[in-house]
């Protein structure tokens, strides 16, 4: 199997480069841009040509992507994400009650198809875009049956939409005829890094901070109920350390008030930040350990999911076996934006 | 070769238990003691039995241990622990233009002994208390010669001082028939692990912070002229995972007004503490990661110093052919106080 002929890069693809100002507005009409007529979708789409400067996997040449989740946050800056480094596919899955039909993003306008079109849908942008990897920030209820369509159909996906079925997903892609799949809850590189890092240590120097006492602060948008996912795993790996540890002794701070004044904050991050401190004290007081992790906003969570995009499409030139990763498997293929 | 009985535990060297008040000011009359005439030393020699709840190696038997490097602080330090945990040999080796010709330790007295009797002092050393392990904290000028003989007296080891020459040092070891050593520059198993897990996380996720820009603080005793090489490793490593910063730029505080202001350090520590922050941050600006070791005084490194020693002892007890160790390996040991 040629792999490589599966991968939709635009060179190769049948689009016709024109030079033109249509998207002046974007300030960038300085930049040749490439066009395809996608009749199926019932408009044309224009597709950016990659910024200078911008690296790109599989010698600078761009890969389709497809968003589903729109208009969800994470969808939103992945899309936003994709159309800087790569082609965005104008279309992208989203949820039956939702009323919006189409996105602007970046200049790219995007289709918002329902669950009822969406097995179509899918099997069209496989014939049109036939190396397309599709991105998956839906809703728990909604992405086993989006991933056993992706499978179905060959399409490559990264999926870091939580709380579906994960033990089914992996066998849907392994049931497929050589689909990959990147599986992450987190798709923030440098925290899965640190998570890893953690869990790395644990094992290698067990009790190396036995005795030692911790204290946990955790900070998110007050819509966030549950302690971090992240800090959860973090605090497991200090266990194994030999910090005696309960999960609910983490401190939770929600109010803004508080993330404002005591996190230090910025006050347009009060509706969407992860920060997470960990401070540990030897037994007699001397030696005094602290980590920290903070997030503002979902950029690092977007571009790490481009990451992963570009990493697919690496693995499937090479067509290995192995076809479901994660975070750890990009962090440690050095694949870094 | 019977290693077990190279070890010198104290209840198996001829040593008679023995009640008794004689130290009462130190506060520990109501605990037995075991005293053994040491004639050769023109004194009697007091040894404190284990203090209950103190977790102890080989079956909580405990360990003779010669502390080099008296009146040192760092070998003051140890020699504390040494007494607290085991048994301190009543003879420590000194340097030429040390006054002091004895120390009391915790109600143990030891002797001082000049370098131009200290190839006699550690024959006899050797010859009374078979299972030896001798900690060096003096001078670099002095402890290369101070291994040779170790080595000459199949002495068991443990190696803190810095700044000698390590290579013959260990050449004087491998030389030797059988001694075993470890050698460590920093006795902080915390901080080395640390330290260790940064070297990993760069080995295994190269360029995970490509890009990043970072800033490093390090704080330490304003007698420290030169940039903490905790520091210049870690940052070796922060370099490897993509993080482009320079030695030279780490801002080193040494004034006690900002040690106190700034930094935090508690009055009693301004002469001995290394506190280091380590601030590292995305390209957008999105992501912050911050890492602090902070270590006030020298317990922690005495106490791993002595840890250091059990793991040595258990070492020779199953007689392995590696004969050099460093902290490394007795954090992976597991073995921790």
């Amino acid at each position: 199997m040629n792999v490589v002929d599966e991968v939709g890069f635009v060179n190769g693809s049948g689009l016709a480069a024109v030079g033109g100002g249509r998207h002046g507005r974007h300030g960038c009409c300085d930049r040749p841009r490439l066009e395809a007529g996608t009749k199926g979708f019932g408009r044309s789409m224009t597709v950016r040509a990659p910024r200078l400067g911008v690296r790109m996997s599989m010698g600078d040449e761009l890969i389709y992507i497809m968003v589903n989740g729109m208009p969800g946050g994470m969808a939103l800056e992945t899309a936003e994400a994709v159309a800087r480094r790569h082609t965005l596919v104008p279309v992208g899955l989203t949820g039956a009650d939702v009323g919006v039909t189409s996105m602007e993003i970046e200049g790219n306008s995007v289709e918002l198809v329902r669950p009822d079109e969406r097995d179509q849908a899918l099997k069209e942008v496989k014939e049109k875009y036939p190396g397309v990897v599709a991105i998956d920030f839906t809703h728990p209820t909604a992405v086993n049956g989006n991933v056993e369509l992706y499978a179905k159909y060959g399409i490559d996906s990264i999926i870091g939409t939580t709380g579906g079925d994960e033990e089914a997903m992996r066998e849907a892609v392994m049931r497929s005829s050589g689909v990959y799949s990147v599986i992450a809850p987190n798709m923030g590189k440098q925290i899965v890094a640190f998570q890893a890092m953690m869990k790395s240590i644990s094992t290698e120097f067990p009790g190396c901070l036995s005795g030692y006492t911790m204290n946990v602060v955790e900070s998110h948008q007050s819509t966030k109920a549950d302690t971090s996912g992240t800090a959860k795993a973090v605090i497991n790996s200090f266990n194994d350390m030999g910090v005696d540890f309960p999960v609910d002794h983490v401190e939770k701070v929600r109010t803004e008030a508080e993330q404002l004044d005591r996190m230090g904050v910025p006050m347009k991050y009060l509706k969407g930040h992860a920060y997470h401190t960990y401070t540990l004290t030897s037994p007699d007081g001397t030696v005094t350990l602290e980590f920290k992790h903070n997030v503002r906003g979902r950029l690092v969570y977007a571009e790490g999911t481009v990451d992963a995009a570009e990493f697919l499409v690496e693995k499937r030139a090479l067509g290995g076996d192995q076809q479901i990763f994660n975070m750890i498997d990009i962090l440690r293929s050095g694949k870094m934006q």
